[in-house]
C-alpha cells in the first residue's frame, strides 16, 4: 500500500512544502564562490568578511574574528627552511613577473583555510601561468631550501591547503586553461587551476559531465581535486579518480638522479617536469607513476595539468528524497535500490534528523517530506527518461509497500533537483554556523555506519550541542560532526582518540575522502600499518629529498 | 529502411549460420584450462603436448617442438645472482615442505610461456600456501642474492611470467582461497592464486560479477591480473583495476629501512609484508601504495592477496554481432551506441575480415553474419531485460537505417552469447595456429586505430601471411597481429621500430594492456619520457634494492 502521504507515486512529482527564503537559498556554488574563491582581482575575496563561512550564529558583523595562528594553536615546530629574502622576491619577480603577491591583506585569504581553523603567516604568494614557471619556482626553492605550499581553490577540510608557518604559497589560480577536449572519447586535458564547476559547464556544453562533483565545485581546482583524491557525490557511479584520471603532468622539486646514483641520490637542482599527461584509456608501459600523486596532497609534486575521462551526459536525471523510519530501513532501501535501479543509480546519500534541523535552523531550508529519523537522497542518471522513470517508480512503490520509506518526493527538472541536493550539500555550511565543529570523515562497513553516531551521542551527552551523521552511504563514507558553543579541550578529549580507535576497531579508514592534510596527519597509523608508513616516508624522501613541498602535512613528523 | 538481410529486427533473434563442429567449439575456458594451467596434480599440464597452443598448422603431433631458450634467442646477459645450491633447496624444503619442485619435466610448463616464445631454465619451483611463506622465501632469497620469478597462471603475452635464466619460480597456484565476500557491498577478498573464472563463478552465485573478464580466465590468477593491470573485455564498463582494486597485500624483498637512513638505505634482510588489504571504497590516509604494485609485473613485490569491488550481476545480457561496411562506419556505430545504449553498454569490440577468416580456417567457427570488411560485437548488461531490449532495438534500427551496419545477429541466452563471444575471444588462438605471430598491443586515438593496420599491409606486402587488427575499440585498444610461415629477421626489421614509431607519433601507448614483461621492456621509452623512466628505476631500487624480483622484465637494462 502506498501511504497517503505520497499521493502521486509513481507520477513524477515535487512536493516542496515551503519555499526557501531568498537569503537562505543562495545557490551553493555562488555561496562557495563568494566565500571561498579569492578572485584574481580581489584575492582576499569574501573570506574575511562573509558571514557565511564564519562560525557562530551571528551574521551581522562585517568582519570575522581573526583565526588563531596554527603555530600558536598546535604544538608544531618550524623546520629549518630558509626565510624569504629580498633577493628571493626579486628572483620570483623574474620568474613570474607582476604575479608575486606580498600585500598582507591580499595574502590573508590564502593563509587561512575556508573553515577558518588554521592560519599560516606566509609573506609571499606566487601565481605561475605555465608549467615551466612552476618548474623554475621549484628549482629555485629547492636550491634555496625554501618551503612551498601548493594551493588550489583552498577548499580542503583538513588544513592541507594553507601554510603552517611562512611557506611560499604557489597558487594554481592562473593555470586555468582547457588544453584539449575529445568529443568522441570524452577525454578532457586541462591545466590544474581550472575550477571544477567551470569544467563541468565546459564539458556539459559538449554532452559530457565531469566524473566528480562536490559541494565546493564553485571554487575548487581540478588539480587540488586530484591532489587530494576528492571523492564527492558521483563516486558511487563513476568511481575513484585513480580510475578516471588518465594522465598527469607534475613538477617535482628534485629530479630523478642518474641511474648510477640511485642508492645515494645526488640531487640536481632542477624542478623536474614529469609529463605523464597521456590521453589514453589504457597504457601499461611501466609503473603507473601518476597514481603516486593522486591523493598525495601536494607533498610529492605540484600537479600542473590533468587528463581526465568524462562520462557522457545523462539524458535524464531524477532525484528522490525519502524519509526512513530507522537506519536499518536506510540500509534495506540501499540494497533494494542497488538491485532495482541497477546501472542508473548515481548517488545514494543519507542524513539524520539533526542534520535536517540544522539546515532548517541556520539556512531556512525546509524538509520536503514529513519529519523522519533519517532521510535519503537517491539520484538516477540514465540515457532514456521513460525507462528511468519506470525503474524508479517500481522501486519507490516497493520501498513504500515494505515500510522502508514513509514519505518521499521526486524531482526531475533541474531547478528542483538542485533544491533537493541543497538539503544534503549545505549541511557543512549549516554546521559551520552552529558553533565550533569537530569534523570526522570516516569509512566504515556500511552496516556499522551509524553506530558510531549513536554511540557518541550517548558518550558525549550535554557536552555536545549536536552530534550528526550524514554522507555517502553508498560508498560507506560517514561524515560525523559534533558541534559545541566553543572549543573545549575536554570535549576533544572525549572525542579523540575514541573516534579513531572505534574506527580502527572496525578496520575502517580515519579519512575516507578529506585526506590528512595538517590536522589529521598524526592519525594515519590508525588506518595504515608501520611498514606502509615507512614506505610513504621513503617515497617522500625520494621525490622531495629536502622536504620543501607542503611540509607538516600528510605524514607524521619524523621521530 | 531495414535491409532484407536482417529480417527480424528488432525482435530478439539469433542467426547462427552454421553450427560449430564439436572439435572447434571446445569452450574457450576449457581450452585455456587444458592448455595453460598446470594443475596441482599434473603441473606440466598440457602445455607441452596440447596442439591448441602450438604454432604451426599441424595438430597431429603428440609433442610440440622445443622452444628455444630465451638466453639463446635474445641478446641478454645473466646478472650476477647466486645459483641455487643444495643448501638452498634444503632451506626451501623447510619453508614450504613438500612443495619444492625440482623435477625437470614438471618444471617445463613453468619455464615456457603459453605462447611458446620464451623459455627459461629454472631448476626450482616453490609453491607457498601462505603470505608468511612468501615472506620467508623472499627474505631468504634476498639474503642469498637469488633471483625470483613470481608466477600466476602463466598466461601473459610478453614473456613476463617465466624465468629468463635460472630464476626461482614462485608460484601462487596453491594460494587459492577466498578470504571473505561481503554480500551488500560486493567486496571480495581472496588470495592471489585464485583463478579468475573460479572467482567469477563464486561471486556470480552470490549475484555479483568480477569487474574484469578476459580470454585467459580459465587459468589466469587474480594476483597476476592485478600485477599486470589486466584490461580485458569489461574494461569499457567497469574501468581499470586501479579503480576497482580496493586493497592489496604485497611482500617486498627488502623492508622499508628505518626512517633515519632513508637516503642511504640500510637494508634489513627481511621480506616485508605490506598489508594494505582494506575492504573500503574510500581511504585517503596517506599515499595509495597499492597503486604502485598494480601493473608492476611482479618487479616490485609479490602480490599475495587482493581486495576487489565486484559489480552487481546484470539481470539481462545481450550480445549483438554486426557487420560494418568500413572502419568509418565502425566508428560511427560506436558513437551512436554510446549515445543510445548509454549506461547498459558493457563491451564494444571489433575485428576485421581477416580475423574472421582465421577463426574460420583454424577453428572451424563460422561467421553468423554475411561477409563484411569489419565486424563489431556489442554487449549490453542491464538490470531490466525489457528496457535493454528496447534500447538495443532502437539502436539497431538506427544503425541499419543509416547504413552503418549491413547485417547483424543478436543473442540473449547464455549459450549463444558465449558462441558470439568465442568469435572474438578465440582470435588469439587462431593466430597462434597460423604460424609465427608478431603481436602488438597498442593504444591509439580511436579515429586512427585502423590506419596502422592498413598502412602495415601495404608496407609488408607478401612478406606477411596475414596482417590483422581487432580489439577493444571502446577503449582505443588495437591488437595488431602479423603472421608469417616462420620467423624472419627481415620481417621483424620491417615491423620494428616502425610500429613503435608510428604509435609514438600518435601519442599512443606501445603496450595498452599486455604490459612490457621481457619482450617489450626496451620499447618503454616510446611511450614514457626519460624523467618517468628514471623515476621507475628509482622505485625499483627502493623496493627491491638487489633487483632479485622478476629481473630482466618491465624496465630496460641499466646502461
Amino acid at each position: 500500500m502506498v501511504p497517503h502521504l505520497v499521493p502521486r507515486w509513481p507520477v513524477c512529482l515535487f512536493r516542496w512544502r515551503a519555499a526557501c527564503t531568498l537569503g537562505a537559498c543562495v545557490p551553493q556554488s555562488a555561496w562557495a564562490r563568494a566565500s571561498r574563491t579569492p578572485g584574481p582581482g580581489s584575492p582576499r575575496g569574501a573570506v574575511g568578511t562573509s558571514p557565511l563561512v564564519r562560525r557562530g550564529g551571528s551574521s551581522s558583523s562585517s568582519r570575522a574574528p581573526e583565526v588563531m595562528l596554527t603555530r600558536e594553536r598546535y604544538p608544531v615546530q618550524r623546520l629549518p627552511f630558509s626565510v624569504v629574502s629580498e633577493e628571493d622576491l626579486a628572483a620570483f619577480e623574474r620568474i613570474t613577473p607582476g604575479r608575486v603577491v606580498t600585500d598582507p591583506e591580499e595574502l590573508e585569504a590564502s593563509n587561512v583555510d575556508w573553515l577558518r581553523t588554521v592560519r599560516g603567516c606566509s609573506k609571499v604568494l606566487l601565481k605561475p601561468q605555465t608549467t615551466e614557471e612552476v618548474s623554475h619556482i621549484l628549482r629555485y626553492c629547492h636550491e634555496r631550501n625554501l618551503a612551498v605550499n601548493p594551493q588550489g581553490g583552498n577548499t580542503g577540510m583538513v588544513g592541507g591547503s594553507v601554510p603552517v608557518f611562512d611557506e611560499i604559497i604557489l597558487s594554481t589560480a592562473l593555470m586555468n586553461q582547457v588544453i584539449s577536449f575529445h568529443g568522441v572519447s570524452g577525454i578532457l586535458v586541462c591545466q590544474a587551476g581550472c575550477i571544477l564547476e567551470e569544467l563541468s559547464r565546459y564539458v556539459e556544453e559538449r554532452d559530457f559531465i565531469m566524473p566528480l562533483d562536490l559541494g565546493a565545485k564553485g571554487s575548487c581546482h581540478i588539480g587540488g581535486n586530484v591532489a587530494t583524491n576528492a571523492g564527492g557525490l558521483r563516486f558511487l557511479r563513476y568511481g575513484s579518480l585513480h580510475g578516471t584520471v588518465l594522465g598527469l603532468e607534475v613538477v617535482c622539486p628534485a629530479p630523478p638522479p642518474q641511474v648510477c646514483t640511485l642508492l645515494h641520490p645526488q640531487v640536481l637542482a632542477d624542478g623536474t617536469v614529469l609529463n605523464c599527461l597521456t590521453s589514453l584509456r589504457k597504457d601499461n608501459t611501466g609503473y603507473d607513476l601518476k597514481q603516486l600523486f593522486i591523493g598525495s596532497e601536494g607533498t610529492l609534486g605540484v600537479i600542473t595539468a590533468v587528463s581526465i575521462l568524462c562520462p557522457p551526459k545523462p539524458r535524464a536525471v531524477n532525484v528522490a528524497f525519502l524519509g526512513c523510519p530507522g537506519f536499518a530501513e536506510v540500509l534495506q532501501t540501499f540494497s533494494t535500490c542497488k538491485g532495482m535501479l541497477g546501472e542508473i543509480l548515481s548517488a545514494f546519500e543519507f542524513m539524520d534528523a539533526e542534520c535536517m534541523q540544522l539546515v532548517g535552523h541556520h539556512l531556512g531550508l525546509v524538509s520536503p517530506v514529513q519529519e523522519s529519523p533519517f532521510y535519503v537522497l537517491i539520484e538516477t542518471s540514465g540515457s532514456r527518461a521513460g525507462h528511468d522513470a519506470e525503474k524508479l517508480s517500481s522501486f519507490l512503490e516497493h520501498v513504500l509497500d515494505f515500510g522502508l520509506v514513509t514519505d518521499g518526493t521526486l524531482a526531475t527538472d533541474q531547478r528542483r533537483v538542485k533544491m533537493l541536493w541543497a538539503l544534503r550539500e549545505r549541511i557543512t555550511e549549516a554546521l559551520s554556523r552552529d558553533g565550533c565543529v569537530y569534523k570526522y570523515d570516516i569509512s566504515l562497513p556500511v552496516e556499522r555506519l551509524y553506530d558510531l553516531v549513536s554511540d557518541l551521542r550517548a558518550r558525549l551527552g550535554p557536552q555536545a550541542k549536536h552530534v550528526v551523521g550524514y554522507g555517502h552511504l553508498g560508498d560507506g563514507n560517514l561524515h560525523l560532526n559534533v558541534t559545541a558553543e566553543a572549543f573545549s579541550a575536554s570535549l576533544l578529549g572525549a572525542l579523540e582518540p575514541y573516534v579513531y580507535e572505534w574506527t580502527a576497531g572496525q578496520q575502517g579508514s580515519v579519512s575516507a575522502e578529506h585526506g590528512l592534510g595538517f590536522k589529521k596527519k598524526d592519525v594515519l597509523s590508525y588506518s595504515k600499518p608501520p611498514a606502509a608508513l615507512q614506505l610513504m616516508q621513503q617515497l617522500k624522501a625520494l621525490l622531495d629529498p629536502k622536504g620543501i613541498l607542503n611540509p607538516y602535512k600528510t605524514l607524521p613528523a619524523r621521530a
